[in-house]
């Protein structure tokens, strides 16, 4: 424990440590834990211990690490945060949140209502109206197959004031009797809501299955089962692998060019470190290039994903899926020569089970380096004499599986001081009935009687800055013509930068037609080339917010979604920008508050929220699985070094590369066969 | 060349055949060549070819081969264009192009008049008058360096309607007397305008140095000279090589997954024949997916690259670089190992010399496979068990020099029907001179004394149409919010798809707000799954389009770039948005007429244009040369299959990918050195 570093992710024992503290605490009652991870350390602490650890000018400082947790007594209403400080063994506060305060699901407590749903026997008596022994399936390969019924719990949503305790909308499929079958691909037209905590039954929805919220039916005796789209090989009929997809193998004889001490990464320049945390999947913090300051720590905060299918219950299907669930919790254990290729170092992470003990999820993060085309390149054509060098990069990568979505986070680093933010959305569509296969301007039919709603991801990323030193500015900059026939302007050609500082805490409008981009600079650093202030910059893909009207909850809930950058003042323990509850909440309390525009943000200590958006129309390409849907945004130093601070890599050459011919590799590939018969 | 497909590229013999029938067509009159190639049959003969190359039903059509040429006669006005049919060997047509018409620059005449103009006696004497000869650059390890003026010839650009022939604005830079000298560091403050064809002298203008048109200096003895930014390793002071970056092998021992026959390609559903030329760099044409038409033809079509800066003679600078110069003439001979990594097929260009003999130019296609991270996956949270697959993408990759600019375009196929075009700016910014360190807001001082202005790129890549079928139409689809407060909407979240039709040849408003994407359907075709037409949708990221004013010219000579998105019907010999011919065009002749709302565009032969821009803002980590800005967008299926259509993409394992943990390489790469020692 002593070796431990103040961002390390939890440990096993600490987590044991503080729900031990917490659980005797409450004596008799108990607790059922929502959460537990540990907390990051006040940030005036955490500076002057990395300054010091960076510059020396001192001993280390202590600085004692502390662990949050959100749990239920005797598993009812009120949610408990408590924040337990696991150096000393002491709990620092435990409180009762506000009224109506719901904690985030767990993946057992989710796997419990689930399995309590199928039981329940309103359900069973529902199901059995379906009258599925009726019918079986022949699979050509795997012969008779039964039907079975499958209960994906969702996060309740909002639609009230009184919604106030934790609620589940359990949403039912059918299935063949095979674990890998697609169930996504018959959604059926009841759905039943529990309680979270007790299991109780609370209503049955019957679910809309027309082109409007009228169409609603009582559950019938299936007359005719639709084929069932699948996507596992083992069940998709007459499979047939495509030919000819020939080996490509990207091996690091020397060993990979990145370091990796405990959390501590270096290559190429850039230090940081990554941990991983159960509700974020990971943070970056204390990240360097050459020795120079950029981030205190960097993140995906939030990610909503409102539905725009408005028939209820539907209009309650917005996700949070960090705030609701956490993307650590449902991080994907990751293998080797599967989800990402190379030489791969992966990390774990840690969760607690509602009773309060440690779980490891392991390989939940992969780290690699990967080649992506020219870094820079210039030839001489005076000469024929070119410079080329290749861009490598090193990739962090977490995937969460959140039900049928996944969503694949990659902060990528190349060896210029550029960090490219990307995610890649895969995974299953969430389906709606559609009997009467009806054509709707809200849905896209993915297969007969099926419907994938139209729905938005919107991601929050946070980046608590440190650019140059600890006092930054947030400017907009846009591009824009010159008036029409002044003297410097006589052929109408001039055009120029408009700079815009950010004064108050909000958020900055799109502007892609002035080609607008957002800029952290320090003022108090001045490039001796530009002789202008060092910045980096946030170059965003300019992208469709929040759809649903300001009225609806769904805005209410995640305010932070209606803009796509936000700057306010470091704020301790302002990370969510949605809000610390997000499970049926009534209100964002995140972003909406701290952006009021009553800090002032100019050279001070700030923080930069950016949204990343995607509306997402279903194509027929997308089920029943879909390939990945990809959306980034670049930060990238804008005259933050005097030059281009990656002319020192060294220039590609087939020595090092070895690269080779078509021709070469197509006749030895063929005499390679020969001789293998 | 009776093997020769209708669409290979021009042979050497074809060349020459049309080179030789047009000199013996004007006797004794010298001809310059200003540029020869092939010329795409007809369409519709093309089509008939086509088809029964695929599908049978007779004999495959005689489709005779024909070669255009542009040239001047005894190096004078007016440019002559011909056509000459290379197969039967007799000129189809020899025309006197309008008046004013200027032919693209010639490698050679560039390099003629590069030589020309810094032998000319005025232009030795404006050199003369620096007294280069009292400075030298003492380099660490090569030693003293004299000082060397180079010559950039540049086009010419229009400011007036009286430039009428073919005319060189020649910028002028300072190096040291080394071939790898980057010479962009130091601008010189004279430029010299010659006549292209004659090498006549024409004047001298003087550049401005501050921060508007009016500081303008006579060339006076220089004083001191400014430390050169080099790039080049043997120049870098003090170069060292950045430590750490270990080699990263892609290799494939079973060979690539792609064949290659003639210009056909074949790879993981994918067909169609890659084909260079000397404007474009290369089209693709005949593209298929699973058995299923896409495009007819694709390719790059245009780039202008205007700058911000008003001051003359820079608001000349408006470079067209397909038009003027051509991505062909002025591509790269890529290099294994260094331009592309793994298994690489190469092509070449062939192109005319100014008298009329063939030039190759080797290996300016590259052609190869790599990963590209995650195509789909999904884990059943259920059972654990995961389906990935990786994404394998083909690249088809060509880098085009312009002076100073490098241009890399990539053409990239996925194994599930889409097609990312991307394009990476890198090389060194034009240059101008800034004697007094003006910080001004149209252009950014990259080293001392050195400005390099804002400018915009501005691609036009064309798609002629043929989704699922001859008969195409095209479409634009916002997601927009459903009314508030209706009773299916009693939640404010609804939100659905407006289609529209664009009915008449025209353009689309960029929309990002309302997640406009455009598609190309065919209304014969239904997708039996959604009940729609199938489709292909062109998804661009909103950027600004050219920031001049419409009174410029660069506007009236680039008009297709004010808007992203152009559709027109097919027109025989409509290729270039800008027109045939663009060097120093007085305007656009051609989007601006075709898609002037005559034509019909529904259901019938369609073509899109998209425009893919940048305007760039330079920083200083893009001196002295750049790391690679991205740009890009994708065509996609969108309900063009009636399923995922890279399902039976083989699952990821690591029996083919190989890959290794982090702990066993360091491990190996360790003991491995050992035993080397």
């Amino acid at each position: 424990m002593a070796n431990l570093h103040i961002f390390d992710p939890v440990t096993d024992e600490e987590i044991v440590t503080a729900t031990s503290l917490l659980k005797d605490l409450h004596g008799d009652g108990k607790l059922s834990f929502s959460q537990v991870d540990r907390l990051d350390p006040p940030k005036k602490d955490a500076i002057k211990y990395l300054d010091i650890e960076r510059y020396g000018g001192g001993p280390l400082p202590y600085v004692p690490r502390r662990v949050y947790a959100y749990y239920y007594v005797n598993n009812k209403m009120p949610l408990y945060k408590a924040v337990v400080n696991v150096s000393e063994k002491f709990v620092i506060s435990s409180k009762i949140t506000p009224e109506g305060t719901v904690g985030p699901l767990q993946p057992d407590g989710v796997a419990a209502i689930e399995k309590a749903i199928l039981d329940h026997p309103i359900v069973q008596a529902e199901i059995a109206k379906l009258k599925l022994d009726k019918h079986t399936y022949s699979h050509p390969s795997l012969g008779k197959l039964k039907y079975t019924v499958i209960c994906e719990p969702w996060m309740y949503g909002t639609d009230s004031i009184h919604d106030k305790i934790p609620m589940i909308q359990a949403y039912m499929y059918l299935a063949v009797d095979h674990s890998e079958s697609n169930h996504y691909s018959i959604p059926l037209k009841f759905s039943p809501v529990f309680e979270y905590l007790s299991h109780k039954f609370v209503r049955m929805d019957y679910l809309p299955s027309g082109a409007d919220e009228r169409f609603i039916t009582e559950t019938l005796p299936l007359s005719k089962i639709p084929a069932i789209v699948e996507y596992h090989p083992d069940l998709v009929e007459d499979y047939q692998p495509r030919e000819g997809l020939k080996p490509l193998i990207i091996s690091q004889p020397e060993g990979p060019s990145f370091n990796v001490d405990g959390s501590k990464i270096t290559w190429q320049g850039w230090e940081f470190r990554v941990c991983s945390n159960v509700r974020e999947g990971f943070a970056i913090y204390d990240v360097h290039f050459k020795g120079r300051s950029l981030f205190y720590r960097a993140s995906l905060v939030e990610m909503t994903v409102p539905y725009l299918d408005s028939r209820p219950p539907f209009h309650r299907k917005q996700a949070f899926d960090l705030g609701d669930c956490g993307f650590g919790n449902t991080a994907n254990s990751l293998a080797l020569g599967c989800h990402c290729l190379g030489v791969i170092k992966y990390l774990d992470t840690r969760r607690s089970d509602m009773e309060g003990n440690p779980v490891l999820i392991p390989s939940t993060i992969c780290m690699h380096e990967q080649d992506y085309g020219l870094l820079f390149l210039h030839k001489n054509y005076r000469t024929d004499n070119s410079v080329v060098t290749r861009r490598r990069e090193f990739v962090i990568q977490t995937i969460a599986t959140v039900a049928n979505y996944e969503y694949i986070i990659n902060m990528i680093f190349d060896q210029a001081g550029a960090i490219t933010v990307q995610v890649r959305a895969t995974g299953i569509l969430s389906t709606m009935p559609n009997d009467l296969n009806n054509v709707t301007d809200f849905g896209t039919i993915v297969a007969p009687g099926v419907t994938a709603a139209f729905h938005q991801h919107l991601l929050s990323f946070r980046f608590d800055t440190r650019v140059d030193g600890d006092k930054n500015s947030v400017v907009y900059d846009d591009i824009v013509p010159m008036e029409e026939d002044l003297p410097h302007n006589k052929y109408n050609v001039g055009g120029y930068q408009k700079r815009s500082f950010v004064e108050k805490s909000g958020s900055v409008d799109q502007s892609p037609f002035t080609n607008r981009t957002y800029k952290v600079i320090n003022e108090n650093s001045i490039n001796p080339v530009t002789l202008k202030p060092v910045g980096y910059k946030f170059e965003m893909p300019a992208k469709q917010m929040i759809l649903a009207s300001p009225k609806s909850y769904n805005v209410k809930r995640a305010h932070y979604a209606t803009k796509q950058f936000w700057v306010t003042k470091y704020g301790e323990d302002q990370l969510y920008p949605a809000g610390e509850f997000t499970n049926q909440s009534q209100r964002d309390n995140g972003l909406v508050d701290w952006a009021d525009g009553t800090d002032s943000v100019r050279n001070t200590d700030t923080v930069v929220w950016a949204t990343l958006a995607l509306t997402h129309p279903p194509v027929t390409e997308q089920f029943p699985v879909m390939t990945s849907d990809f959306m980034q945004f670049l930060v990238t130093p804008a005259s933050f070094f005097t030059q281009n601070p990656a002319l020192d890599v060294p220039l590609a050459s087939n020595n090092f590369n070895k690269s080779v011919y078509f021709e070469e590799s197509v006749n030895k590939s063929a005499s390679c066969c020969k001789s293998n018969l």
